[in-house]
């Protein structure tokens, strides 16, 4: 086959940019929870790259690019480079393999690392790292095949471009699961059920973590390309107009309603901004992207108030507010936005394809919650998903790894 | 219109690089100010790009790139795409509008976050944001459009390749006023006038955004091509080694003058480097860009000297030293070096190419001084520029947002 | 000469990446010791990349890739751009020759910086610049030549894509030398010769260094082609795989050994893995490097014990086990994984190729421990290596900088 050896390179450098949203997630989430467990939180998010990393290789790009059915890839398992040829055939792959693979690899492992910061501060280093490797195996690559394996939801017109749903809300489903079925961290609830607020502990490392995610995400969505088009700019433009309409409103949002303009929810902000346009990216106009970036600035704030308030899951970080809620809020919005032209092209009406969007979000979903309630279940039930009350209120890093982050300063328990 | 992909590419690869140097700014002003202040600077560095990327996107682009006179552009408001046909026969525009644009919202939001270094630790988190809007609406464009957006700098040969002036000393006159108006920090000078030193709080991250901002800077000036093209590598060459002799001048500089080799001066010597070779690095030879590292090298310890000591303007992190200084000479040393052939080609004598880059600055500095003093003072008058004693005394973090950086540490006010 | 441009953009984001690994290390020898000496370390890793950069240019680049003999190249002194034609007709440089000089560059600052870690908390700023200078000038550029400059061992068929030998040991041995030379840091050993743990101040930024590491290592490693190629996936792949596979051995072997996931040493397994893959990325199949990244990440803890425990040479970060060990050992290995299809090509049966690895990576040794012992014994003997006692007691930001990395917080000295 002949290749187009610039198609190549901006996919490679989409990918290096993707593999570096590890970064982003691990400072966004050592920055945002508390000092004592701030080792814990890096071994967890370097963890889960590096076991998507291999599981992803052995077995994770069968099930999503194998030869199967319309649900599930059954072909190429352990062996993943002999797929080539079907996906050339198949899906019209127009780049070598190893480009392919790399480029989902970092895909697979963003979903993984999603998760660790919602269950941040009390889970046991072992159970979370047989998590990692399920949703790198179960999970990810079974909706992914969905999506973008020619599996039944692409072939019906779902649209989700960057993977708002397939990469985040498919991470955000687990986080949510997982922090429900793990509990609170002691402390968070009064005795009224009344939340109370546990600050993070390096505000700065929390912003370079979110400056580091949106550098990263113009690989994220430009580079879902996978190929050298006209188009490039103007996914950066939605991208970064949504992200900044996001932060902008989550800053005045939470400065009226709690009086100060919040730091970690307008950090929240730019990151819901971003997951929100990432299945629409490409199909949205600019200012289809604002609107976007409108909503989910408002969602943000209140979907992490929802989850902290209401279903009183404690989530450190507010994971599942940026994750879950816009992952699927901006899956839905994408055909609210979509440009007129695109509709016509895909022959929908806007109200079917808005439908085609819900649906996808939802059989996501209930995959998603079935798979994880179980893994997280049968972990909790044999390893064991939570760590001692000592423990905990030791904090990890000295317990699950015998050291601590800050050892030469005097740190608060 | 046939676009080359490759050109569409690089610019892309470029603009990615030019976003994450507000990382590198953010980290930089975090690392080199107090750690009580320390969330405040994340947010006023976040936002100057939020509110850049949409004040840019709605008004700013059309006064830089607009059809209009000399002057100003005065087309394509709320509606930049609308350009695309103008730019392409007015400046030979061969991008797609949408690469062009994220890369000039880049460029934009750079000029902007300049100024919060300078001004920390003590300006109102509302009246930030105005300025910033401000900034990115009535001062960047307007000069811009002179220089690159086909206005009179551009017709006379004004010579600003990636923007020592346009973007640099634009960020460094506005700090400079910002700061005068604003006073200086309780405590920095002390009764008889003299300067008191007020470190940092965490070099090691001072000295990440220096090296995230070197990076960057080789998007930022191979990347103001936005082609691809045989000069890459020449002017990655001539940023590198400006660079590199600026930091080991103001290395041996400060460790001659204050008898140890200074952390935060070195690392602004880098700074200065690079600001300076911006203008100049596509006609400079190597030996070029050493002598104008050599000498940003010296200029940035003397000008931040000056400002400190002579003008007793409070800047904390010594931007006025870089952006302001180095931003001016660096467009007049260009003049100084180069290359013989180029004057040629442009049909100058040096002495005239100098007196053009020296008209150049002086008009940019003029515009920018007033503009820069009336939206001050009109800040200033209204919403009020500076927080109160108390708020500066406790730090912002806790009084504008309500939080701390650092809730896990005991931190020294 | 016609100029591939897509050669050259992709050349030019792989030097840009390669640059951003000084951060990385940065950072991780930062985290890794202790906050007293924090501002000492990052003005080190400054110092070296500044100083490599204009060494290289003056002096080194011609001593590799000047017209000489297999041993040295002798001319370009002072005018490196006046090589372009011989090593357009010597080596087929395809490329302008600033856009090799610029890669070249970033990659002789990397084995640079990897000693400054090795020798923390302890050497004398001034005398560390010197040796700085000494290995930009006359250890990487001469081993460099035989090794990618068209030297003896590349004429022998040695293979060492991205430089485990020839940027990795050569660093690694450096830092093995001066380490000894210097001693082991106060209280690091006890009386009865047993080592005394000394934990660093700031896992999160080790972290975040190693999570630099290995996105900047896609472009050192896949860079090294300096081309657009097909291979560029497979090269990613098989770096990704290696790292993620050492990382997870030492996760688990520190687990099995200590009894807990050790943190640092599970980031050194991560950089272990890939400096042992960086000789054979492009020959070894995926399992090779699977393979060669569960061997780098047994070998990781085994060398850094056996340098800690067994040699008693003090290397505060573990670089000798991560450069040192992984980067002989990853370059042997490439013998042993090499794929058969390429022991054709070359025309040497596997145990042929292996001697020829075992060659190199001896006789680089022995050149670099030769100038390294003279290097560092004529620094000690006049400038003098080691801080005072009482400095490496307080801290060496105080004494060498007059500073504290850390001014706002209280740290245990």
């Amino acid at each position: 086959m002949e290749y187009n050896l610039l198609d190549i390179v901006w996919t490679m450098i989409a990918a290096c940019l993707v593999y570096f949203m590890q970064a982003g997630f691990a400072m966004v989430e050592t920055g945002f929870t508390r000092a004592k467990n701030a080792g814990n939180i890096v071994m967890k998010n370097m963890m889960d790259f590096v076991i998507g990393s291999i599981a992803f290789y052995l077995i994770g790009f069968a099930l999503m690019f194998g030869q199967g059915n319309g649900i599930i890839g059954l072909s190429g398992f352990f062996d993943p480079y002999s797929l080539e040829s079907s996906l050339q055939s198949g899906l019209g792959l127009a780049l070598p393999i190893g480009v392919f693979m790399i480029f989902h690899t970092v895909f697979c492992a963003t979903s993984a690392t999603i998760v660790s910061g919602a269950m941040a501060e009390r889970t046991k280093f072992s159970a979370y790292l047989a998590y990692s490797a399920c949703i790198s195996i179960f999970i990810y690559p079974i909706t992914g095949h969905w999506i973008w394996g020619g599996g039944w939801l692409s072939s019906i017109g779902f649209h989700d471009f960057a993977g708002s749903t397939a990469v985040h809300s498919v991470g955000g489903w687990c986080a949510l699961i997982g922090a429900a079925i793990l509990g609170p961290r002691i402390g968070k609830y009064r005795a009224d059920g009344k939340p109370n607020a546990i600050p993070g502990h390096n505000l700065p490392l929390g912003a370079l973590g979110t400056f580091i995610l949106w550098f990263c995400w113009f690989g994220f969505n430009c580079g879902s390309t996978t190929a050298a088009t006209l188009e490039l700019g103007n996914i950066a433009m939605t991208t970064n107009l949504a992200a900044a309409a996001a932060t902008l409103v989550a800053l005045f949002f939470t400065w009226i309603r709690y009086g100060k303009p919040d730091i970690s929810m307008t950090m929240n902000g730019a990151l819901a901004g971003l997951v929100g346009v990432t299945a629409g990216c490409d199909i949205v106009s600019n200012y289809g992207a604002l609107a976007i970036g409108v909503i989910c600035g408002f969602a943000v704030v209140l979907v992490i108030e929802f989850v902290d308030r209401i279903l009183k899951i404690d989530d450190p970080v507010g994971a599942t507010g940026v994750h879950w809620g816009c992952g699927m809020l901006g899956t839905i919005l994408t055909g609210v936005f979509a440009k007129s032209s695109v509709l016509e092209e895909y022959g929908m009406s806007r109200i079917q394809f808005i439908g085609v969007e819900v649906l996808g979000v939802v059989a996501v979903g209930v995959f998603t919650v079935v798979m994880a309630f179980i893994i997280f279940k049968v972990i909790d039930k044999t390893i064991g998903l939570r760590v001692t009350e000592q423990e905990e209120l030791d904090g990890l890093d000295g317990h699950e790894h015998g050291s601590s982050a800050y050892a030469d300063f005097q740190i608060k328990l």
